[in-house]
């Protein structure tokens, strides 16, 4: 079967390795029929690249193309992807695509036009990379009501607080040296403020709840105020701190979502995935917590997940397969910080005489090092606006979030 | 659609529960249609049962009920449950299993009954209990040559050794506690000497790389053997002991398959798999590692396995799943023991002079207690026959593997 690449940077070119390279185990999947790249989409030149032949400039000549039936998007951004793609979709082509930005932005749309056409559109390789997520949390889902979701889900930020908390390493060395292993952009913006995080977030918890979330619903905090000696009070109560991206079932009508820096206990799966690794749990009110791991990004990892999605969709050319979700709404997701209760990690300019005048006996934690006008703990369950309330005349260093997961 | 359940114990009572408390989310995933249990079959009485209309004792109940096309087989050993999962398969009847036993003795049989006759033969539940695995391993496999597979598939022994390696309790305190919490039964032997392991080893190589595999192929070695002295001294190299199953490709006409204890360094996702948590992890060649964590037994999350099963092949009753594999042969599965090369943990009565006489320079380990006349220590890469040889004038004590995973 034919199939195009529109997109040829790390990941696309890693689509026409992987496609070449397994050609074997492919063609057992099809069913006997290998993919043949037809036609690679990218304006920039590759001169002396073996696929000299196949590159186009033109989208028309994919469009055109009727023997293509399915293409994977790996450009990335929205525009002219989310055009691109819809077109594909609206003439009955298959879409797999490895971008979240777009998923996450324009997912309703596209799986619309792909239900009204009969085509697919499949996107394995936008949230967790090479994890399969997307068809074990389908299947999670047939036999489970959904209680909660959490993910590491962005490497960039796992392998600095990786380096935080394995090799004391401060946040501007650990960001640098993300950088010079090629881990994290020369502007690091989206990975570090967590918007990375937020897209994936709000691609799950579409899929687990079956209602469309877009970013700007999705609270979201990143890994810039996180210090040191956070992590060393954090350590000394068994603790990692973790970029969460965190969904919880409230009703029917109403989920939490957010994204943030967030304590996780030793023990927990979540908080022995490090370096550029991520790992995804889901809650389940049958099957308790099962959680998937694996690389979050990288070529042929994010390669081979979006290759095994054209492999599916050049096995159900004629059938649709049934991942979606239906249109969500303004309200649709809830003002976490009125709503979730949970507790807190404070660190602040206080004594603790003041502390316990405030929240009666927390657990305070204590680090090499400790100013004597600084103190830790941690509070019980409560909302983050109650939090804010009590925390109102204390001079707050860093809040966190603390988890059950 | 109307389903029957065969087998009313642990498992198959929370299908019908958990089909029962999850209407509204099993409707959702087949496109509109409940499941509805039409026979329980069981041998015994369950008097006061609030199914008590639906139980029957004969088999035929099921199979001359032409509405029932979708049977879940919670019954466990191979007969009767072989004759029964026929007889459905070829009435065109598709048949759901957690019993692994009949998986990995007839497995290839079923399938090609199902085959036959169009209907689906599906086991996620066998493996791995509510862990989804049997798809995202196919799935993983549709872009990847898969390298290896290494799985913590019993959880009754994770939790002896859990108990042995965070408590210090002795094998026989541990597995007292595992049977007084219901983890292990009266007579363990299936799960201390690992038939358990084995057969679910059977199900994922035969899956990965699709020819049967059967049990008696599998070399298989319990946790008898491991006592705290192994603990400490691994526990000193920042390693723990686990049962694993390991498999490892050779080439399409070759694999290595067998269950023992074996050494995981801290950092590995296996190190941090504690109790009766399962967990399995897939070296691809594209991918890496990625890795599947949960529940590996108990009623409900194994049933909601169960009932995921069930809701797929009521999708698919006018179309095959493609899940399966073909026939092996005697030769498939080589002797492990003159084929495979790994570090070896060897504990033994004797000096390091000796030691080192034999094995050149090696990595000796120590413990607090450590008799002057004993030694432990870590080989270089070696066959396991190769090892032998060297010890043969070596009073050993216990050898286990060591694993790269």
């Amino acid at each position: 079967m034919k199939v195009a690449v529109m997109g040829y940077g790390t990941v696309g070119s890693g689509v026409v390795e992987v496609i070449e390279s397994h050609d074997n185990v492919i063609t057992k999947r099809t069913g006997g029929e290998p993919l043949e790249v037809a036609h690679i989409l990218d304006l920039r030149d590759f001169p002396g690249d073996p696929h000299e032949k196949l590159f186009t400039k033109d989208f028309n000549d994919i469009l055109s193309d009727d023997e293509v039936r399915v293409v994977a998007e790996t450009m990335g951004g929205v525009e002219p992807a989310f055009s691109f793609t819809m077109k594909l979709l609206k003439a009955g082509k298959s879409v797999v695509t490895s971008n979240k930005e777009l998923v996450a932005q324009k997912g309703l749309e596209l799986l619309e036009a792909a239900e009204e056409s009969g085509a697919n559109y499949l996107f394995e390789a936008s949230v967790g990379g090479g994890i399969p997520i997307i068809r074990p949390m389908s299947q999670c889902l047939a036999a489970n009501n959904i209680e909660g979701v959490a993910g590491i889900l962005n490497g960039t930020t796992n392998f600095i607080l990786t380096k935080m908390i394995e090799e004391d390493m401060d946040f501007s060395d650990a960001l640098k040296l993300a950088q010079d292993n090629g881990y994290a952009e020369k502007d690091p913006t989206a990975d570090i403020e967590g918007f990375d995080a937020c897209r994936k977030v709000c691609i799950l918890a579409s899929l687990a709840f079956g209602k469309h979330v877009y970013p700007n619903q999705v609270a979201t905090e990143g890994i810039t105020k996180i210090t040191l000696e956070d992590v060393a009070y954090i350590h000394s109560i068994k603790g990692v701190i973790k970029l969460l991206g965190q969904i919880k079932y409230i009703s029917d009508d109403k989920i939490a979502a957010f994204v943030s820096p967030a304590v996780v206990q030793h023990g927990s799966q979540l908080a022995s995935v490090n370096d550029v690794f991520n790992a995804i749990l889901v809650r389940g009110d049958a099957v308790g917590d099962v959680c998937f791991y694996g690389p979050g990004a990288g070529k042929l990892p994010t390669a081979s997940a979006v290759v095994a999605d054209m492999v599916d969709a050049a096995k159900h050319i004629e059938r649709k397969k049934i991942f979606g979700w239906g249109a969500g709404s303004e309200d649709y997701v809830v003002d976490y910080k009125s709503t979730i209760e949970m507790p807190f990690y404070v660190r602040a300019k206080a004594n603790k005489v003041k502390i316990q005048a405030i929240f009666g006996e927390v657990k305070f934690l204590s680090r090499i090092g400790q100013p004597s006008d600084e103190v830790a703990f941690i509070t019980d369950r409560m909302t983050e606006n109650a939090l804010d309330n009590k925390l109102a005349g204390v001079d707050v260093i860093n809040i966190i979030k603390v988890t059950n997961y």
